[in-house]
């Protein structure tokens, strides 16, 4: 089962995409999406969009992930945040796509076993489960954790 | 000059279609695009996106204008209108047309001549200037108040 991890926002949208073999986690790409700061509103969007259309037919992941957002610093900036999170989900679902919304805590507690973890020790885990050869870009690697948090709770419903 | 206009909800969204041929500004189509409360956001966003993906592919305009956000109730709202306005302008770009964005004050200045005009107003002016049967739906309404402002802004700037 492959799974494609979101982290939006209009400046960087980071995606990480992992498999589940059974009980083994694999990595299999991940990277981060940079948009021109002088660029539209518009030309920023379609940027994220396509190229997350890209990485979805390159790699044909089953599911898609991204993390629920509740709170953010102001109203535009989560209006910002809102339009790049509205294109990425859009590339799934418009790619058939199941998906799926965590919030930070759950991503948390699904990768290192705490709500509360601090930024660098969920990229410690994000590098250590997936056998990286070093940390991630910052975007990129909370995109592997939400996929990360995917596998988890989607093994335990698959199961359930 | 056909111009299509946008007021993005993730509830409603309304889209207004006008032409301008010479000084006159002709009404082609309007209607609200409706979504269901229990769906999924990401089915909601599809839902906009498709829909007006067609409504272009139907009326086939050259330009697309936006209301611009400064302010929402909340982050929580900010960030679901951002959602919708996302995958609005996408669908605008997607189809390669230019996408322009007004202020709520801009577009009550272009169509009551006023930038604190009170939304029935608004409405009433669309109707007159448009020679509708009737006032529109209200996010259809407020779509082709920001397609009128365009028609008007586009206009001056060509002129100069």
């Amino acid at each position: 089962m492959r799974i494609i991890g979101i982290d939006p926002g209009t400046r960087i949208t980071g995606y990480g995409v992992v498999e589940k073999i059974g009980n083994r986690l694999v990595h299999i790409d991940n990277g981060a999406i940079y948009t021109r700061s002088d660029a539209p509103l518009s030309e920023r969007l379609q940027t994220i969009y396509s190229e997350l259309c890209r990485v979805i037919t390159d790699y044909s992941p089953a599911l898609m992930a991204v993390e629920r957002i509740f709170v953010a610093k102001n109203a535009l900036s989560a209006l910002k945040l809102g339009h790049a999170r509205g294109v990425a989900m859009l590339a799934g679902v418009n790619a058939e796509l199941p998906v799926a919304e965590y919030t930070a805590v759950e991503v948390k507690k699904a990768v290192v076993g705490y709500g509360k973890a601090a930024k660098p020790q969920v990229q410690q885990m994000v590098k250590v489960l997936l056998n990286l050869p070093e940390i991630a870009q910052e975007d990129a690697s909370d995109a592997l954790a939400v996929a990360i948090c995917h596998a988890h709770c989607y093994q335990f419903t698959s199961l359930s």
